[in-house]
């Protein structure tokens, strides 16, 4: 008899037969005499419906009315999933998040959940309903409806899970769990029986788009049990939890691979304090994000200073440092786009030394020259010419023994 | 500088386009000096594919899911028309029932408005914005979302009127105004500049569909003065309102046509008390609504008893018939699906005699038999054969001289 709380997105009822498959899953939950709150997001495709439809009235649209127009996606999922429900005689009530009162600042578009008023779900569970919610909208103090962004279903989920204080936050997606790395690039990629919250917001963050990194901070902080799970096939999925609650952690669980990268070179900068602000202040004013940053000192006074933006956002930035080589006399710009970032990832290199030489000896090994290197307690990163990309993935994977079970 | 309802029903919001015209007309207006308040109804199609999404999960869907919903179709529409006049340059701002706190029973489905909290929307029409009304919804004491069957938006309209007090509670419909009668039969058919609440009750529930019967009844009851517009045509409209605000009454205001009714007779009833509920009581417990009842007396101490039901209802309503004609021991059971019913209306008839006498000698003019007749004070019914249904509607028309401005 537990409290779980699953999440289904917009692939997972995105029609009426999916809709039932849906209620089916959870009537098996509840046959298992566990109580079940779900959270629904829109039906796939509808989000985009409606953002269209506001966009021609006006682009970009108002954003307390787009709030109001884009938060009807997922009132209509949680009316139909409860009535799938009721038609297989499981008792079942829907609630909006205004409903629940999910209450949030009053950032359109991208508002925080400040509190959650969990006493109305708690009464309908106790009266032996599925409470069904809405994912990604809330309500403000002035009683406007707001919605908390892309994903912001998977961020509702968690953050139900921990005012309730459920045992476990399932969240069902069209995978069947996380995986050491891209089966596409490694077929024998395995899937984690377990990672912690760090790991999965590297892996997050790095590219693996399983989760938003906002409801793994979201877990992490409330210390929400997460499972990550297919709707589509049975199977017990990834469950990402505290390192407490994983006996052995694996040196290391997960190999990534970042293809949205591009780097940026100005050469001869002259080496004196305040130069990285010199450069990077006209690109964070641009409202362009930096990943990683390089700084080589020459031996003749004068450094090379190295830095990743998203590709798309590359030809902005190489203008800008362009201007930037003017006014600082530095020697040139050079741009690439043609670059990879590989990663991997793992708590238990904390308590290992030699990850990274061993890292750096495999890549040698297959000829791959490595252009930059930044590191974090758990991760080590690497840039490299983007042919060698899927190579890297797997010649990691299999020197650190991946796909074998821990 | 008056305060107006206006309420744009789902043909005249049906398309991105269309919602910008109605922006236009709320702009003109606000130019003019007025305070506006617009109710709008889902954009056409989209109840109906809402309805459609939730017969496939269940058939017929629960009640309270429903209404959660259909109730999005309403909510897409203000946030859709509040950008429309945010980018006009108009202050606006949307509200759904639930926002202005349109207290409903919770009656799911046909919820009746129990009381409207108008200071917010007070408060927005003094800072100067157009508040933007989602009709058709409401909510109960508990929080839940209902709605009020179809047509409900232009009681929301009436009712956000009589709360407000508004000056005027204007319904922006496809047609220009209520006419003298149905235009396509009778092609000088005059649009009446005004009209009492009283004959506009009489003409929709006879059928003429241009407003909603339950608006009507509300407008009456509060005494809102209601306007019938064209959204696409510019134009005075019809004015409904008290007997007392039309100066001097027309004799016949309209001229109505029904097609919708089949006649049954009981042939050979015994004359005796308690007939009359022995035929209709298992017509009203199988919940068939009878609109003309005749029944004539023989001198033989037999009578013939005539009623008339909707004709989707007819099969049903003549297989009772048939066991209370067995029962009873009556002659026969006679059916006719062929008639139609033709009515006049009009406030002037009260004071005037003669009108019934007219009425009969112009329709035997024409050779047209009577088959039924139903009278109330402002109101005379007749039942005849549908062939002579469009020639007694002209005939009548003619005779009371309706084409001619009074």
């Amino acid at each position: 008899m537990s409290l779980l709380v699953q999440k289904y997105g917009g692939t997972s009822v995105g029609s009426v037969e999916r809709i039932q498959a849906v209620a089916e899953r959870v009537e098996a939950a509840r046959v298992a005499g566990h109580s079940i709150v779900v959270v629904v997001s829109a039906m796939s495709g509808e989000t985009d419906r409606l953002l269209n439809l506001a966009r021609a009235i006006k682009n970009p649209p108002p954003s307390r009315e787009l709030d109001a127009v884009l938060a009807t996606g997922e009132q209509v999922t949680i009316g139909l999933l409860a009535m799938a429900l009721l038609a297989r005689g499981v008792d079942a009530v829907s609630y909006t998040g205004g409903q629940v009162r999910i209450l949030t600042d009053s950032a359109f578009n991208k508002a925080r959940i400040l509190d959650i008023d969990a006493s109305n779900v708690h009464t309908e569970l106790k009266a032996g309903k599925v409470v069904v919610i809405a994912g990604f909208q809330g309500i403000d103090d002035q009683g406007n409806v707001t919605t908390l962004g892309r994903g912001g279903s998977d961020t509702t989920a968690v953050a139900m899970a921990a005012a309730l204080k459920a045992d476990e936050c399932q969240i069902y997606t069209d995978v069947d769990g996380v995986y050491t790395t891209d089966p596409r690039i490694v077929p024998e990629a395995r899937r984690l029986d377990r990672i912690t919250y760090e790991e999965m917001l590297e892996m997050a963050s790095l590219g693996a788009k399983v989760l938003q990194i906002r409801s793994v901070e979201f877990a992490s902080k409330y210390q929400v049990t997460l499972r990550v799970l297919s709707s589509f096939v049975d199977g017990p999925g990834t469950l990402i939890t505290t390192e407490e609650n994983i006996m052995e952690a694996a040196l290391i669980s997960g190999v990534t691979l970042n293809r949205d990268e591009a780097k940026l070179t100005i050469v001869g900068v002259p080496d004196r304090p305040g130069v990285a602000s010199t450069i990077l202040g006209p690109i964070a004013d641009a409202n362009i994000e930096v990943d990683m940053i390089v700084q080589n000192s020459g031996a003749d006074g004068a450094a090379d200073f190295t830095f990743t933006v998203h590709r798309n956002e590359y030809d902005q930035a190489l203008a800008i440092c362009q201007q930037t080589n003017l006014e600082m006399k530095a020697r040139a710009v050079q741009g690439d786009k043609r670059i990879v970032k590989v990663s991997i990832v793992g708590v238990g290199m904390r308590s290992h030394a030699g990850i990274a030489s061993r890292t750096f000896r495999a890549l040698a090994a297959e000829g791959i020259n490595i252009q930059m290197i930044s590191t974090s307690e758990i991760k080590i990163s690497v840039v490299i010419d983007e042919k060698y990309g899927e190579l890297a993935v797997r010649t990691l994977h299999a020197e650190f023994g991946l796909a074998e079970q821990v």
